[in-house]
C-alpha cells in the first residue's frame, strides 16, 4: 500500500459532519477580483490557513477572480478553487476536503501536482514535539483493530477493484509495492525484479526450503522464489481477485506444485517453514495485531529459520493522512520502527537488518504515475474522471510522502535469537 | 562495553542482603561421599536450582566429594564448589555469588569457560512471555539515572583502571567495541580497522567535513577518520586517562590540528557538524536520557548531516547481568532496538540503516581473551588473581552473551528526516 500523509492541517475546526455541504449558499462567480489589502473574508480565512501551514509557495484563484499566495517565492502551482461552498469545506477540513473537491473536480490544479502536494508536505511539517491534546486527538483517530471479517472488508476495498485496472499501470510483474532501483536507469520490471531477488538473497534462500508468504498480492514474489531459488511457497492472501490471478499464473508458468496459493487470513497461516515473508501486508495488520503476527511467525519458523518483513513505515508514531485512510485504505497504518518490534520483542526474535528504502518507493510511484497517466484514458472509460483524479491524487501524494520523508519504507531481516547461522556480513547481498 | 547476561536465575529466594556471609557454619571438607540418590541437603537445593536452569551439563563437585550432574548430556564443565557456605550463597543469588565466588577462589571449573556459560545461557533462557511480577522486579532493578557526575563517577569505575592494563590485549587499535571481520581469518586489529571503515563508509565522510564524536575511548577512531578521510573532528569523552592517551596519539601522528580531544560529557557538545558518530558509548547513557542525546544530535548537524550509534543491544528490555553491573559496569544499560527509537523518534530523525553485527562481537572477545590469557601473569603482577579471574569471568561471559544471542550488537545509521543526500542502496559499502 502507499499513501499520503498527513500533508495538510485542519486550521479551521469544524463541528459539521463530513459529507454535509456548508450552510452558506453559493455565490456566483461574476463578483469582480478584489485588490490586494482588501480580501474578501473568504480570501482572510485562506491566506491564515497558508500561514499556518508555513506559507507554501501556492496561488489559489478564487471563484470571484480573488488571487490569494501567500508572500516569498513564486508559486510552484494555481489552485482555481470553483464555489464558495467548496473553499469553506476545505478551511473547515482541508485534509480531506481539498483532495475530495479536486476529485469532484471543484479545484482545478495548474501545475505540478507532486511538486505541489511535496511543496505542502515540507511547509506543513509537524512540530518536534506535538502538543499532549494533538496526540491525544490522533491517538483517538487512529484505525480500529483490524477483525478478520473488518479485514476482509478493508482489502477487498482496495485490492478488488479489478486486475484489468491494475494490470494498466503496475508493469508486467504486477507487484503492488515498493522496487528496488540498484542504478537510477533501471526500469520499473527490472525493478520490481531486484526487490524479489534482494528480498531472497536476505533470506538466503537455498533449494528446497520452504517458505511461508503473509499478503502474497497478485503471487509474483511467490513466483520468483519457486523459480529462481527452488523452494517451495504457501502464500496467503484475503483478496479474492488476487488469489484467482495469482493461481492462474502459476498454472501457467508450471509452478502450481511448487505454489500455493491460500485464500485465508495471514493469522490462519498453520505448518512449519524455513523461511517467512511479507512485502506490503503489514500496513494493514494495525498495531494492535502485531503480537498475534508474531506469534504466527513464531510458530511457523524452526530455531534455523530467518524471516523478511517490508513495510511502509514512519519516523514516529502518526495517523494514516485521513484522506487516504477514507477513501483509498480503509483500516491502515504505517508503524514508526519502534511500534514495528512489538512483532518481534515478544518473541525473542533478532532483528539483524533494516535497509530504509523510502527513496526507492518515490521512484517505483514516480514510474506507476506515469504509466497511470498513460493509461488515463482507458482508466476513465473503465470508471470516470472522478476515479482518475482520485488515483492521481493518491499517487502523486505518496510520492510527495516518501521525497519529503513523511513516509519511510522498512524491510527488516530478523531471525530467532539461537540462529547462528546467519552471514556474518552483508556483501552475499551485492556479490555479482 | 561488554556484558554478561542474565544467565542464571534466582532460584531460592534469599532475605539476607548481599555481600553478608551465610549464617551456617562452614563445615570440614572430609565428609564421605554419598551414593546416589542419598543426596545430602545442600546437594537436593543445587539438583533443584540446576533442574530450574534446565539442567544445563554441567558436573558440580562439593568439598564433601558429593557429584552433582543432571541427567543427560555428558558435562561440559566440572565446578568444585570448596564449602557449604559458599554453595549457600550460589543457591540464594547465584547470577552474583557464582562469578564472585569464582573470583575469590572459592570454586574452579574444570573446563571451556566460555562453553560453560553458553551452556548456562542456553538452558536458563527466559521465558517468551516473562511473568508481570519479573517484569515489575526486573524494572524496579533498572539502573538509575546517569547524571553528569553519577557518570562520570560509573566511567572512572572501568575505563580509568590503567592504560597499560588494557594495552596488553586490546591489539594496537586500543578500540575497546566490537570489530568487524570481512573474512573468518581477519586478525583482531584489521577487525579494528575494518570496523573503522565501515561506520566511515556509512557515513559517507568526505574531505573537509566535520565530524562529533560522543564518547572516543582511546582516541582511534578520530584519528583514522581524519587520517583517511580527511575530516575534522572533535571528541568527547569523560574518562581523563583515555582522554590524555588519545591527545598523547594525536601529538605523535601530528593530527592535533584535525582532532580535538575533549574532557567532557556529550551533554556539553556544541557546535554544528557534518556526521555525528558514537561507537560503544551509549551503553552507559541510560533510556532516560536517550531523548536528551537525541536533543544534542538534532542540534549539532544541519539538514544535510547524518549519524551513526554502535551500541550493544538486546531483542527486548532487560537489566543487565546483577554481577556486571556490579563488579564491571555500574549504571549500564544495553537497550533494545524499540528502546534506542527513544532517541531518533522525538526528533524525526529517519533510521536508514540497522546492521546487527553480535557474531563479530563474539568474535573480538575470542581475540581479547586470548590475549588477556596470554598476558594473564603480567595481569596479575599488575593487580592480583582475583583481578585476573573477575576479568577472565566478564570476557568470556560476554562471549556467551553474544554467542546465544542474549546480547546484540545494532550499528543504527541515521539522518534528518529532510536530508535526501543519501546513497540508493548500500553497496558501496561493499565496493573494493
Amino acid at each position: 500500500m502507499n499513501a499520503l500523509d498527513e500533508s495538510v492541517k485542519s486550521a479551521v475546526p469544524s463541528d459539521r459532519p463530513a459529507g454535509r455541504p456548508p450552510a452558506a449558499p453559493e455565490r456566483p462567480a461574476e463578483r469582480p477580483a478584489r485588490p490586494a489589502g482588501a480580501r474578501s473574508v473568504e480570501g482572510r480565512m485562506l491566506a491564515r490557513l497558508l500561514d499556518y501551514l508555513g506559507n507554501p509557495p501556492l496561488e489559489f484563484i478564487l471563484w470571484t477572480g480573488e488571487r490569494i499566495a501567500p508572500p516569498g517565492a513564486a508559486p510552484v502551482a494555481h489552485v482555481t478553487v470553483s464555489s464558495r461552498a467548496t473553499l469553506l469545506g476545505i478551511l473547515a477540513d482541508p485534509q480531506v476536503r481539498f483532495p475530495d473537491a479536486y476529485c469532484e473536480e471543484r479545484l482545478e490544479i495548474d501545475g505540478d501536482l507532486v511538486q505541489l502536494l511535496e511543496t505542502v508536505y515540507h511547509s506543513g511539517r509537524s512540530s518536534p514535539n506535538p502538543s499532549p491534546v494533538r496526540r491525544l486527538v490522533e491517538g483517538l483517530r487512529r484505525p480500529h483493530v483490524n477483525t478478520l471479517s473488518g479485514s476482509r472488508e478493508n482489502i477487498h476495498h482496495h485490492y478488488d477493484i479489478g486486475n484489468d485496472f491494475y494490470s494498466l499501470w503496475l508493469g508486467e510483474t504486477m507487484a503492488y509495492t515498493c522496487a528496488y532501483y540498484p542504478t537510477p536507469t533501471t526500469t520499473l520490471d527490472e525493478a520490481q525484479t531486484a526487490k524479489m531477488d534482494h528480498v531472497c538473497r536476505k533470506l538466503r534462500l537455498r533449494p528446497g526450503e520452504s517458505v511461508v508468504e503473509a499478503g502474497c498480492g497478485w503471487g509474483a514474489l511467490g513466483l520468483h522464489m519457486a523459480r529462481h531459488y527452488g523452494v517451495k511457497v504457501r502464500a496467503f492472501n484475503i483478496s479474492r481477485e488476487q488469489i484467482a490471478y495469482a493461481r492462474e499464473r502459476a498454472t501457467r508458468l508450471g509452478l502450481s506444485s511448487q505454489v500455493e496459493y491460500v485464500l485465508d487470513d495471514y493469522r490462519n497461516i498453520s505448518g512449519r517453514y524455513d523461511a517467512f515473508v511479507s512485502v506490503g501486508m503489514l500496513e494493514h495488520v494495525g498495531v494492535a495485531n502485531y503480537p498475534a503476527l508474531g506469534e504466527v511467525i513464531a510458530r511457523s519458523l524452526g530455531a534455523q529459520g530467518r524471516g523478511l518483513i517490508h513495510s511502509i513505515g514512519r519516523n514516529r508514531p502518526a495517523p494514516l493522512q485521513p484522506w487516504i485512510e477514507k477513501r483509498i485504505f480503509p483500516g491502515a497504518y504505517p508503524p514508526s520502527l519502534a511500534e514495528m518490534m512489538r512483532i518481534f520483542e515478544p518473541y525473542d526474535f533478532s532483528v539483524l537488518d533494516v535497509e530504509n528504502l523510502r527513496l526507492h518507493y518515490a521512484q517505483t510511484l514516480r514510474h506507476w504515475l506515469a504509466l497511470f497517466e498513460a493509461a488515463s484514458g482507458r482508466v476513465r472509460g473503465m470508471f470516470d474522471e472522478k476515479f482518475v483524479r482520485m488515483w492521481r491524487m493518491y499517487l502523486a501524494g505518496s510520492v510527495a510522502g516518501f521525497t519529503t520523508g513523511a513516509l519511510q519504507l522498512f524491510q527488516v531481516v530478523f531471525a530467532p535469537r539461537d540462529n547462528n547461522d546467519v552471514p556474518m556480513t552483508r556483501e552475499h547481498l551485492y556479490a555479482r
